[in-house]
């Protein structure tokens, strides 16, 4: 019988992995795209920071964890950059799939909680939970305004695009967020496409 | 006058660099050296998964908040692999430096309760402190073991070296975790040298 140490380390060593899954968001000075592990490092970080900011109170231990955590299934997965396009049915299939597999390494009933927290992060609906992925939205975005447009340029995306598949979904757990990106977004838009920026 | 928010974003920002410092350690398929910023996630992981072992109650919110800013002062200080040769005054210098420089972006509040943070780990006195302490010397062996000896193979370590400089330190926060590694470790070097392994 595996102990509970061993089996802890063998979901750490597999953990690892996600240092080799690549995101279509680039680090800030633009030379390559950041790895899956970087970004839960620098959106965990932002939690920390931003917390302040949250629409309700919310539980930060929660949300560290949950961040912590949230892309462990693009071992498996991969990852899905937001603009690209999916067969989201068979995409949530297979993040379910790694999620069984990847917590299933733990001992049975910490497997059991990180996966009940990861569940909670995809279904959106608790307070942390929302907070969560709204940093997790906010964090390309601002990536890309200093990269110098990043996977927006990569994909050809315009404001309203952006504004619609990221902004929603930022404003919805972190309104002040979303304020704070707005304006600096659409003047970056407005500077690309070669008219003044509009405000 | 800059608004809280403002700095923090600055602060943020700036953090991203950390995806731009690469250590010794190499990621587990020994492609390359992984960044301090995979690093950080992945000890704060440890920490998350590895809790029950610390040698006494700790506040394990306290310990992810270490270990997520623990590594920021090398975006100016860079990393200093633990069997390189360094001037220790002059990077502790240097390092406190740049935990001015780093903290001193946040708003005032938040930046001197991360810096007071920051000097306990350093500190290595807490229970918080000494576990952080630990999980970090924990990470590299872990990886070396696994990517087929990594920053061992590159500066020629031997078992003892290991022992003294990395294993007394696990030891002493994380007496549980260096008893699990230690015979790992001891028949890795012992394969290495060619003879059989020794325990």
């Amino acid at each position: 019988m595996t102990n509970r140490l061993d089996a802890q380390m063998a979901f750490l060593h597999e953990a690892d992995l996600l240092k080799s899954v690549t995101r279509a968001t680039k680090i800030t000075d633009a030379s390559r795209g950041e790895t899956s592990a970087e970004h839960s490092w620098h959106v965990t970080l932002m939690a920390l920071i931003l917390h302040e900011h949250a629409p309700s109170d919310i539980d930060l231990m929660r949300v560290l964890r949950m961040l912590l955590i949230h892309d462990l299934v693009e071992i498996d997965a991969g990852d899905a950059p937001i603009f690209g396009t999916h067969d989201t049915a068979a995409l949530a299939r297979a993040e379910r799939a790694a999620a069984d597999r990847l917590f299933g390494l733990l001992p049975e009933d910490q497997g059991a909680e990180l996966r009940a927290l990861w569940d909670e992060f995809e279904a959106n609906e608790s307070p942390e939970a929302r907070f969560a992925k709204s940093l997790d939205r906010f964090s390309a975005p601002n990536q890309n305004l200093i990269s110098g447009g990043g996977s927006w340029i990569d994909y050809d995306v315009t404001y309203d695009q952006m504004a619609e598949r990221v902004g929603q979904r930022i404003d919805a757990g972190a309104p002040k967020l979303w304020s704070w990106l707005q304006p600096r977004a659409k003047s970056f838009f407005a500077a690309l496409r070669g008219g003044p920026p509009t405000n």
